[in-house]
């Protein structure tokens, strides 16, 4: 059985020079595209196994962090139901699969994720319930990331995706124990844009339904209560991307940086376009949440 | 004005799980996607520009090397002319523009590249005639990355595209060099064999005319005599690999590591699935030698 440092893989950074000129700013890619199945979930999906205290895990996913959870079960030998949307992408409900997981698939006009799992939870009452991102030891696993891009370097500014607000907590806590100042901002699609509302607010707010983002990561209803003490605490500013800045984000990483990104990924860079002149020569550092997007969906974007 | 060592980026490792799992392989990838300009080239046009002693060069580039020369043009401050077949991706042509260089675009039916480079250094006398491959600043340039792969594992067996041999001949430097054993394997387009036959034969085999493989990198005619000499002396074998395989190899490389690879630089791996069973358990370091390919072209290859 291997530690969380030793389970995961470093992130990676690149220095997209073309993007860097383009835009004025100082750019520090921190992509976990390359991390193990593919997106920062793996972090806070092995934290979470590794010390949740059954042998069964049943989560709801809309799919990365399914998949990390049933690699990271598969790793430490535990039980793994995830619950999906039966419209979640393909590759994704393989790769849950292929790792030796049990998926539910759930037509969510007629259940709720939550619902579905409230029902295996009955049925199996000794299994831990994992949440994707409301859970302590998922924001101690992303907060590893945390940790790598302080260590990397004092930046001006840190972007991150948000979703259910897991990322991003654990990326606050992780710059907080290294003392970094850095300005920590959310990228949201502005069609969920829950995040930013909640924080103008001063209060959680929720979507009424599911966002029909193509960004499928932050298709959430709000953030979790655990993130949203962090957020409102840490974060500056949630930026809302329109869906047509998220895919301009991912055509641009594939043309100029050669880097394969998921719509969800994108969102920090869709964020930045919006204040590129603001952060003019400053070191700002746009994390890239995952890599993981149907080729059908790819293909469409970048032939635009 | 830096140094070779100075300019240019470390390769990028990847440890892909899911890859190695399926092919039984113990796999490392190097890729030189995330280099500067987007492939391998900017080694060995880099450390060209630095040591020719003129400031003036001129090239004949079906793309990589081109781009690669006008940045390392630019950042040396000395002038650049890339002659390039019209048919080249546009993607190419546009990055070769933005460094600066002027672009002299010809129709291949009716003047060679080489033909051209002949009419400009006729009327350029003082410029640098830059080989893409056949010039010992190339080999140099590209010994770098053999050195960077030497120093990460003892690898059972490195594999590496072939088009005019300068990247094969600098690996095979740089591995020679630190005196690591690893069996060096060339990977050629089968449309493009001319390697594979001259390594047959046991002499210097030219192809007809310029091959017509998806890998635009490999539309060589022939390796050149500098890349033949080291090539016959340091490689155990060239794998030619048809263009199905090709494309089945940028495929995995998006569905199974995230990473978006030009055709030419997919040619390692598709050689290695036409070998992995004599490779099972071995650790094998496959070369990614760029990543710039037209977003057309790479919809059509992954939507299929």
């Amino acid at each position: 059985m291997s530690s969380l440092h030793d389970a995961i893989r470093p992130t990676t950074f690149l220095k997209p020079e073309a993007l860097s000129e383009r835009l004025g700013i100082d750019l520090t890619i921190a992509t976990e595209t390359f991390q193990r199945t593919g997106s920062f979930k793996f972090r806070a999906a092995y934290n979470t196994a590794l010390n949740a205290e059954s042998d069964h895990l049943i989560t709801a996913s809309s799919g990365n962090f399914g998949q990390a959870l049933a690699l990271a079960c598969r790793l430490l030998g535990k039980r793994c139901h995830v619950v999906m949307p039966e419209t979640s992408a393909k590759v994704k409900i393989d790769a849950v699969r292929s790792h030796g997981a049990e998926v539910e698939l759930i037509d969510v006009s007629k259940i709720g994720r939550e619902e579905r799992v409230d029902q295996l939870v009955a049925e199996f009452p000794e299994a831990y319930r994992a949440s994707a991102y409301d859970d302590d030891h998922v924001i101690e696993g992303n907060s590893t990331l945390g940790d790598e891009i302080a260590a990397r370097a004092d930046f001006d500014a840190v972007i991150t995706p948000v979703g259910g607000g897991g990322l991003i907590s654990g990326i606050s806590k992780g710059l907080c124990r290294a003392n970094r100042k850095a300005e920590l901002i959310g990228a949201e699609p502005l069609l969920g844009n829950d995040a930013a509302r909640s924080l103008a607010a001063g209060k959680l707010i929720r979507n009424e339904e599911e966002p029909k983002t193509i960004a499928d990561g932050a298709r959430t209803i709000s953030l979790g209560k655990r993130n949203w003490e962090i957020v409102r605490n840490g974060v500056s500013r949630i930026i809302e991307v329109p869906e047509d800045r998220i895919r301009e984000a991912v055509v641009r990483y594939f043309l100029d940086v050669n880097l394969k990104v998921e719509p969800t990924g994108a969102l920090s860079l869709g964020a930045l376009f919006g204040i590129a002149e603001e952060l003019e020569g400053r070191q700002v550092c746009c994390i890239v949440s995952g890599g993981n997007v149907d080729p059908k969906i790819y293909a469409e974007i970048i032939s635009q």
